[in-house]
C-alpha cells in the first residue's frame, strides 16, 4: 500500500536551466508502479519559477496553496489554491510564485515520444 | 486555456451502486482534450462512501481536505489532507468520509482495456 503525505516527503532541488527556487518530489510514479501517469509535488519559493519551456507531453496541475502566476497560451494569469490548470503538449508555459510561494501538484504521462520515459516521472 | 477552480465547478451526484453521499466533477478530462489521464474532484458527505470495488485501471488520489478512511489491500487506514494514495489496477478499494466529510482528487487513465474510454474520464 503506497500512501504518502506531501508534508512528510523530502523534496529535492530542481536544477535544470531556467529554474529558480523550485523543489520537487515524485509522490506517485514509476518507482511506485504507476503504469500511466505520475503525480509530482512542486514547491516554489517566493519569486521563484519553473522554466519557460514546452515539451511533447501535457501537464495537469493542481494548486495546493500559495499564490502565483502561470504563463500559458501567450498570456499570464493569476493562479490560486484549488485551481486546476491544463497545459497541452507543445505549449509554452511557466509557473511563477508570488510573495507567499506556490505549491502545486503537476502530473505527467510516464511515457512520451512513443515509449521514452518522461523526465521526473 | 483551461483553468478551473474546484470550489467553482458544479458537481453531480454519483449514482452507481454502492455509493452514498458522493458528488463529482471532471476537472480535466477527455472533454478538455486530455490525451492520457483525467483529474476528477470528489466530495463525500460525512459518513458517505465510494463503492467497495475493483477495476482494471489504477487511481492516483490526493486528499484536498476533510477526514476519512481508505480500504486498500485488505486493510483500512485513516487518510488526511495532503495524502497521496496509489490504488493499483484490480485492487479492491473504498473511500469513506469521516465526520468532517472528505474531498479528494482521483485520477484515472482516460483509456482502459486496450482503448475503451474509462468511465468518468
Amino acid at each position: 500500500m503506497h500512501i504518502a503525505n506531501i508534508d512528510e516527503v523530502p523534496t529535492s532541488p530542481v536544477t535544470i536551466p531556467g529554474v529558480a527556487g523550485v523543489e520537487m518530489a515524485v509522490m506517485c510514479g514509476r518507482e511506485h508502479g504507476a503504469p500511466n501517469f505520475a503525480l509530482r509535488q512542486f514547491k516554489v519559493s517566493p519569486g521563484g519559477h519553473s522554466p519557460r519551456h514546452s515539451h511533447d507531453y501535457e501537464h495537469e496541475v493542481f494548486v495546493v496553496d500559495g499564490d502565483g502566476r502561470v504563463l500559458l497560451a501567450g498570456a499570464e494569469r493569476e493562479i490560486r489554491k484549488g485551481d486546476v490548470v491544463y497545459v497541452p503538449a507543445d505549449e509554452e508555459h511557466q509557473f511563477t510564485a508570488g510573495s507567499r510561494g506556490l505549491r502545486f501538484l503537476c502530473l505527467v504521462p510516464v511515457s512520451r515520444n512513443c515509449g521514452d520515459p518522461t523526465p521526473g516521472s
